[in-house]
């Protein structure tokens, strides 16, 4: 690799030219690396919702043209001045937000929204200079939330990347960049369930599945899946979903149905749509005493969350969580233990597999629902 | 004492006889304890702002005649069938909600609302019989929260009695059988701000000023103050508050102030006014990443608690309480003993004292807003 190090490098990339059209295979110059900064060989690398909503740029600051993905694994290139906590070789996960290690988020022990690198969509350029490291002809190509993995190679803030075992299969751990250490995270760093409880996850898509592989984790014993598409349950008996509602099915609110299925209401529930109307129930859902709702689903820009102060006050918790509680650097390294020693699986959730070349298929695949995740090999 | 066992006790109570008129001293008879009950000899009381929202019975079911009053100490009379934990000459507290310690909320470590004691202001009646213990002509005069304690003995669940250091001067820590408890509660064991970090209080009336007394303990170091009447602040310097804020100083929400005074928001705040303007911005002024709100004041029945989901999301908490989370058997003695080892001040909550004959001023001076608490002592 040593050769390309302080080089351009020239190399595929899926370039968004403009919202909503297919991506274009192009041949992108990726600028080295500059101070804190790292440039990784992206070996693999997996679509999450998140890349089609800013695709689809719909209500969103179209930010074009663009090299979207965020959920990836691959091996360092080369770093930037500055950098000494990786090397050339490592490998590692890119990830959409960041951790500096010196901000007052870093520093407490709760919270991961890092105020230097916090995810900002708008964003389509490096924090170092405001420019971009891809370009075609001299023009510059924008970058997705600082990762920017639909390319072989990226350049990415070493805050913003994981350095993780050499021994896990990137074809596997690149889905813990994003989505499914979401959906972990939200169950064992902010509901967690106790041994033998009860947990409702509302929408099983990929996030909500791993909240219910969390809640199975740490034993919950009824993991009640709520979706509005009950060709999901199937699927999610494998993620230890013991119980199904689909709220087309009543007449009254899924929060009552829920009250009358476990006396009172759940222990903990995990909200992964979004939608308000569920984040409603997901809160008025858990039993009062002693029940905590965990919001993870990003809402609509001028979604309004209502409930009656009384369900609060009758001691429920409402907690919300980005990225599940997960520091990126001090924390996914063990998540990425969790898989190696065989206590979370990642295998069920990767149901699709392309080349490089096929990427927009998973955009198909995706706007369509079909499947969890699809992970696309970068190498021909 | 044993004369009395067994026997119905004639004494002195002030009895509400209709919503919003003066209590007046009657002759009452008092029956004995029943099966899981007992009989107290009440020696001091105090008035709280509930007894008195339930004497004006405004928008509430009105149950009259009644004997009002729920923050009290005494000592135990007699003991009905069943009680082995309680025996006369115990120092106790009764308080308005209960602990069976055999339901799911009593067995539960979070959660302090027991299934079969829990608060009920529309019963006026004791469980076991459906009856009233107190009468005057053999005619029932109603209980109130199954306390009662405006009246020289009364009859309790045992779940509702909290047995105390006999040490403990009741004229003082009959404060604590309600809302020097519950505000104290909110933040030790709810709110839990660590050494150095900073709250807001909002309402500094007695449990608000709990409140902040309970984050003075717990080592904050920024306690703000934040109440609509000015008049409030020099006294509230006392319970270590530090700074204060009166939103109609300002034209902005007082969200807004809060968050600029403190870096981008508090790390606790505590809701004691109960007005859902304050509970939205109690909420809203707590620090992204780690805040923590915590709802105490009871919300008017129509109101609606609303904010925008990205409030949530942005790691921020927001949970209700009630009774500061105590058990009241369980717990309640060892803030008592917080008291008798120094750690907790009572004494600055006590503002006024009147003998049982002149309580109908201890109401007057609540509804001018004179004072934290007031105490009123039985014996003449």
């Amino acid at each position: 690799m040593s050769t390309t190090v302080g080089q351009v490098i020239r190399c595929k990339a899926a370039v968004a030219w403009e919202a909503g059209k297919p991506l274009v295979m192009e041949e992108v110059d990726v600028a080295p690396p500059q101070k804190m900064e790292v440039r990784l060989k992206i070996l693999y690398t997996s679509l999450c919702h998140t890349d089609v909503y800013f695709w689809e740029a719909k209500g969103q600051n179209p930010v074009f043209p663009r090299i979207l993905g965020h959920e990836a694994a691959g091996i360092v290139e080369s770093v930037g001045e500055g950098v000494t906590e990786l090397a050339p070789g490592d490998h590692v996960l890119p990830v959409f937000t960041g951790e500096c290690k010196d901000c007052a988020h870093c520093k407490s022990e709760e919270s991961n929204m890092c105020s230097l690198l916090r995810i900002n969509t708008d964003r389509g350029v490096m924090i170092n200079d405001g420019k971009s490291r891809f370009s075609i002809n001299g023009n510059p190509i924008y970058h997705f939330v600082g990762t920017s993995t639909f390319s072989e190679y990226t350049v990415v803030h070493v805050g913003c990347v994981a350095k993780i075992n050499p021994l896990a299969p990137l074809d596997k751990v690149c889905v813990l960049s994003c989505g499914i250490s979401t959906g972990l995270g939200a169950s064992l760093n902010v509901a967690k369930p106790t041994k033998g409880s009860s947990v409702a996850i509302f929408g099983l898509g990929a996030v909500g599945l791993a909240a219910a592989e969390g809640a199975r984790i740490a034993g919950a014993s009824r993991i009640i899946g709520v979706d509005l598409n009950a060709s999901r349950f199937e699927q999610a008996k494998k993620f230890g979903v013991t119980e199904f509602v689909n709220p087309k099915d009543y007449s009254k609110p899924v929060q009552e149905v829920i009250a009358e299925m476990t006396d009172g209401g759940v222990d903990r529930s995990v909200e992964c749509t979004g939608h308000i109307d569920a984040m409603i129930s997901a809160f008025e859902c858990v039993h009062d005493g002693w029940g905590v709702a965990v919001l993870v689903g990003v809402p609509h820009k001028e979604a309004v969350f209502k409930t009656h102060p009384m369900n609060f006050l009758n001691e429920r918790t409402l907690k919300g969580t980005f990225f599940g509680n997960y520091k990126p650097r001090s924390d996914i390294p063990s998540v990425v233990e969790k898989y190696m020693n065989k206590e979370l699986e990642l295998e069920k959730f990767i149901t699709h597999t392309l080349p490089f070349a096929e990427i927009n298929k998973a955009f198909d695949l995706m706007l369509k629902g079909e499947g969890l995740r699809c992970i696309i090999t970068m190498a021909d």
